[in-house]
């Protein structure tokens, strides 16, 4: 696969979001977040992502200069209408509320409504522990997880992530779905006729399907370990859309199919948290620390260590600094495409 | 199984407690949060936790008449130095703290260290929810669970609970340990050599152990679902140790052996949102219910229907609101020695 630099991805993509019409103020919340997860090994929720955000723009279902209407009646949160933005945009400036909130309350919540698809959950909650909180950020989505004992879609995959601040800009960040595991996963396993792990997905009469599987055979995604990421999902839909008065994940329409004008009314909900109100702000960050060289020094029980949290997708950043990020035949023609600069053929030269 | 009325036991047991010295206006609180647990199934924290309790006060481990110390930074945060209070009393006196801060910022959130076990964190978040907020409880505890790849225990079970209140006093309440599953049902299965299903237990090298199994074969709980469980788990500690500065799961001693007259140090967090200050309070508690029914509504794997969490708990009450709550043999030994009163005999007649 094609290898592309973080820079050269990053300045062809924004060209492609401030043509669309996005204020240069969003293009980075976009640009970051998408390369937030290329960057990071997510790739499903990396630039692949872009040309499907641009269809959405095209088609009316997000706003480029999207109207953000604040709601505050309490000093601690925050409530914000955004009247159909992208999701990124949407939550990077949820973000920067919630850090406000915190600083001036300990703790501060902010609920979005009114938003799109945010991409990767980590993005949001480690910007705020970038800024020395604890972040906690997550989101619904349309239903694709099954609830536990049930046959069909119920919940989305409703990812949860929470980062905290360690020492020297280290940063544990949990960022997971609700679900055993993701679509993409599944598809590829699938694909290549490979063993899909019990407890991955259902099928059409809800039990857990196991081992050589065709797509016709999967109902839904089984929720996390059971009925505990059944009743997580269940609060992340209640966090996010009840909290908000958003539409129940059942209710919304999917990422990737139409209508692409009608806005989809996806709900995300921030926490954050200052350690500072707790009274050990440069403790917080050391024993962070502390506590992620501990559990990587837990004995394994393979040759792979024992990992904390956000481990693999600092590895892979440090893979992808070096050699760049590999981009998929689609996604490199639709950087070619995009590239009116010649930014491609700078760089080869 | 002998059945005693819920009022049966709340009178003996508030005796025993008072008599150990426990404040009056505290004694509810135990009595309150042992009953919670015993009437909901959920006997492993129910009463038969009385005694080890008054255990831990007789040692000296807990304090019956704790310093209660509290620390306000922000309008938002309130940190509690239990004193080596029970469990019951930091958590429920750290509940009210909560509520407080939520009516003012409209979050509010308290960290609780120096404490002891606190018994069900539903009982807790369940209570916020009561007061109509959404409500959030968890605590760390001491190492039983490995984490994902490793051999040895590192986190605690280290449980969350989040509840949202309903229409017509319908409460929401997910309750879940961050394992898999609970030492309670390993070692019913290992004692009725009953199949453990995989995914509950690793084995001493690691590996996960299924089928029938005898107890020296287990080295540890699996966390829940895999890597996501003991991502959870780690930052269950850091919202409770880490922003308390408390002691790592690993460093505490174990509930049920010595030493008794040394403090355990648990730690504890408690966040609460209040719907009015999201804009939409009867509207929240409206969809709750709508949310939950229309998940009992979902077409189901098997004859059991589809549960929301906290269903099977009120399955129980209702029974045990009728026919008394099973109390094992030595557990109603203790209850007739502590019945001073004549309490049982009373009832009898």
């Amino acid at each position: 696969m094609i290898r592309l630099s973080q820079k050269v991805v990053e300045t062809i993509v924004s060209q492609a979001f401030r043509d669309a019409g996005v204020r240069d103020e969003h293009v980075p919340f976009v640009v970051e977040g998408l390369l937030y997860a290329s960057m990071r090994g997510i790739d499903s929720h990396g630039i692949r992502l872009g040309p499907t955000y641009l269809r959405e723009i095209d088609g009316g279902r997000a706003v480029a200069c999207p109207t953000l209407s604040w709601t505050e009646r309490t000093p601690g949160v925050r409530c914000l209408d955004a009247g159909a933005a992208l999701g990124m945009v949407a939550g990077r400036v949820a973000v920067r509320a919630t850090e406000e909130l915190a600083q001036r309350c300990g703790v501060g919540a902010v609920s979005v409504t009114n938003s799109n698809h945010f991409g990767a959950a980590g993005y949001y909650a480690r910007t705020l522990a970038e800024r020395g909180l604890v972040g906690i950020a997550m989101s619904n989505s349309d239903a694709l997880v099954a609830p536990f004992g049930g046959t069909k879609p119920l919940w989305g995959t409703n990812p949860l992530s929470i980062a905290a601040p360690g020492a020297h800009g280290e940063i544990a960040c949990l960022d997971m779905a609700t679900s055993q595991t993701s679509y993409t996963k599944v598809r590829l396993a699938v694909r290549d006729q490979a063993n899909v792990p019990r407890g991955w997905v259902y099928g059409q009469t809800g039990h857990t399907l196991e081992g050589i599987i065709e797509a016709g055979d999967i109902s839904a995604l089984a929720p996390l370990g059971g009925y505990k990421g059944h009743g997580l999902a269940m609060m992340v839909s209640v966090l996010c859309a009840l909290l908000g008065n958003a539409p129940f994940d059942w209710d919304l329409t999917t990422l990737y199919e139409p209508p692409y004008d009608a806005p989809r009314k996806i709900s995300h909900f921030f926490l954050g948290l200052d350690p500072r109100a707790f009274g050990h702000p440069n403790h917080v960050c050391g024993r962070v620390t502390e506590l992620m060289n501990h559990v990587r020094n837990q004995p394994a029980a393979s040759e792979c260590s024992v990992r904390c949290p956000g481990d693999l997708e600092e590895e892979a950043m440090r893979d992808r600094s070096e050699n760049g990020i590999p981009i998929p035949d689609d996604i490199f023609d639709w950087l070619r495409e995009s590239d009116r600069d010649g930014t491609m053929a700078s760089v080869r030269n």
